[in-house]
């Protein structure tokens, strides 16, 4: 599955234009329709603190009884720690586009990916919607261009697609996303649209949209922080005919994978993608404790960083993110050599192990010997270059 | 109290040597003598992959009822992920000391610092021992060499020093550390040894290390990553004819608290020493899990790197901790201004608020309005020397 295979699922529309919120002048104003019927599911950051189109976000589903008619994204501005007045300007910019459409204010849902803290220039979006409304077209172009307009730090746009034939119909599914580079100077978001024409409930959608979730998105972690304005959605015209499906589910899985491969490997700074597998652990949730301990810690990520197969801070790490593992059960592989097997080092060869960190992408192997339960997450190494793009003066 | 100021409690000499552990060819080996009737407490890293000295020491300190007569101390080696023969070579160590001073083994408590999963040279050791051994004075310049000869990647000796009258008599209290830098290329290890010669039972002298060690030295963090060997360890000699008093618990905060402050200003990489007070928590342990979670967060080290009072990092790391914080209700303070104030941005001075953060050490205060329990936590930036130094390939 590679993003240059696009496949638009019946029923949705895309356009961007240029509102001015952008210092670079680059497109921040992203525009989805959706066709009449739309079911719609959304998960949200866990954050606390939460930018105010989540907070309008959350209501306008709860309102529509899971309903979504457009999208309306701007980069450039997080509308975060805004407080009252940054609701009011997400509501503003959902008013202008129901009205545009003619539609209810609670089926426009809004998102913004930018700087913290700082007002939403509201007008200039009400300013720009109208032409972005009219213009919308049901293109690979158009997603592509959606794609891109939706970035911040990102490097390259990210998109993922499939088509499935079920008996003589067939569904198509397509996701946009954009993260999780931190936005200078400020937070990061992720943001992912999902869109397909099968026909679902939005309880069923939920569902779906969580469990995937928490097996691809949920099982990333570049430096351990979590934005404020995270989402994703989930859309489905229904045009297609087709229902929920196993292959719905696995299509979703796979899109959603690729999407985070995609956000992993386009971090900041980054140079290597580990997938890290956390195996025989008691329960998945020890699992990805584990694995968050090792993808958080700073002398394992900087040795990745160097291509260094440094085993000991590895399990250092392990030992001391509070289960009461046996380190003489534990083995360790980097690569394809076993480092380190029920509590002693396994002479290995160096050189190889070094080599095969020094590829864009590495597996990483830790057995607890505890259970059966086991994950696969996705992270990075910390470099320099992190350290400068997030070091610099810049408030 | 600076460390120029070296009091040498009654009962205790010093001496160091090289062994050859340490390729750089510097004094690796240090040897503390404390006199007949000394007792001892000691606490040790939580880690669960724990090095041979910690297991050995434990073990030893239960057998000898809270007795030490000897440390001995190597650099070079940190005797952790060594197997069976690690604990073998370590308690060699002990043996041999205590041969050469006609004592009990159980009484020689031994740490090592250095490389992890490497065989302990020990060989190297037992044959420097004798001469170390009978080398020993009861000087300044004897624990300031010690302090020297503990050093891994340390940059500076850190020794701190009180002495208080209490009527006619008065006591001293000695405490020599190194750390918490990481030692090339594996892991770090923060030694702390405290001597005194106050008289005290080793239950008295447990307590008090536990309670001190949890208001100071675990109250600090450059990294984040816990060490396998952390050791902290009390000798009483009992010579001053004091017994433990208000003025011993204080002198023995001021001690840790200045040995910690040395140990964060000389972590590597680092140019800012951030004093994090969390406010009006719920309990201790809510402000020390806010702290932490600050102290942790690459965002939030990366821009006091930079000197960047940037307050949304900080913001968003509160909101996703895990602790049901009201972000209406979090206050911020940078330096000596107010920047967010119940739920919003506050207007301040950003050249000034860069300034203070540009200083060796700068105040960053949180107050989360849900209670009266407070900490302060001492913690840096991450700056790309600290990537430097440890992302080279070096295993």
């Amino acid at each position: 599955m590679s993003s240059s295979e696009i496949f638009i699922p019946q029923g949705f529309s895309f356009s961007s234009g240029t509102a001015g919120i952008k210092s670079s002048g680059k497109p921040d104003l992203a525009f989805i329709e959706a066709s009449e019927g739309t079911t719609a599911a959304a998960v949200f950051t866990k954050n606390r603190v939460v930018a105010a189109p989540l907070i309008v976000g959350r209501e306008s589903l709860a309102k529509s009884k899971g309903k979504v008619r457009a999208v309306v994204v701007n980069s450039g501005n997080a509308n975060c720690a805004t407080g009252k007045p940054g609701i009011a300007a997400c509501v503003e910019v959902c008013k202008k586009a129901a009205k545009l459409m003619a539609i209810p204010r609670d089926q426009v849902f809004s998102s913004s990916t930018g700087i913290i803290g700082v007002p939403l220039p509201f007008e200039k979006i009400l300013n720009r919607l109208p032409e972005v409304v009219t213009s919308k077209e049901s293109s690979r172009q158009a997603a592509q261009k959606f794609a891109e307009t939706i970035m911040t730090t990102d490097t390259k746009p990210k998109l993922a697609s499939v088509r499935v034939e079920v008996g003589k119909k067939e569904f198509s599914l397509l996701g946009i996303a954009k993260g999780a580079g931190m936005i200078h100077p400020q937070m990061a978001t992720m943001l992912v649209y999902l869109m397909t024409d099968i026909a679902a409930s939005p309880k069923q959608l939920q569902r779906l949209l969580r469990s995937t979730c928490d097996n691809t998105f949920n099982c990333l972690s570049i430096d351990g922080d979590t934005s404020t304005n995270d989402t994703a959605l989930l859309l489905a015209s229904g045009q297609s005919g087709l229902g929920v499906t196993k292959q719905f589910a696995g299509a979703l899985h796979q899109v959603c994978q690729s999407l985070a491969e995609q956000i992993v490997s386009d971090g900041e700074g980054v140079k290597h993608v580990i997938h890290l597998f956390i195996e025989q652990a008691k329960t998945r949730a020890e699992a990805l404790h584990v694995a968050k301990a090792i993808a958080h810690s700073l002398l394992v990520k900087t040795a990745w960083a160097g291509a260094d197969p440094n085993w000991g801070r590895i399990l250092s790490t392990i030992g001391s993110c509070g289960i009461a593992v046996d380190p003489a059960k534990i083995d360790i592989a980097i690569g394809s050599q076993t480092v380190f097997q029920k509590g002693a080092i396994r002479p290995f060869d160096e050189k190889q192990a070094h080599a095969e960190l020094s590829e864009p992408t590495c597996d990483v192997r830790v057995k607890l010997r505890r259970g059966k339960a086991g994950i696969c997450f996705l992270t990075t190494d910390l470099t320099t270059e992190y350290v400068h793009i997030n070091a610099d003066y810049s408030t």
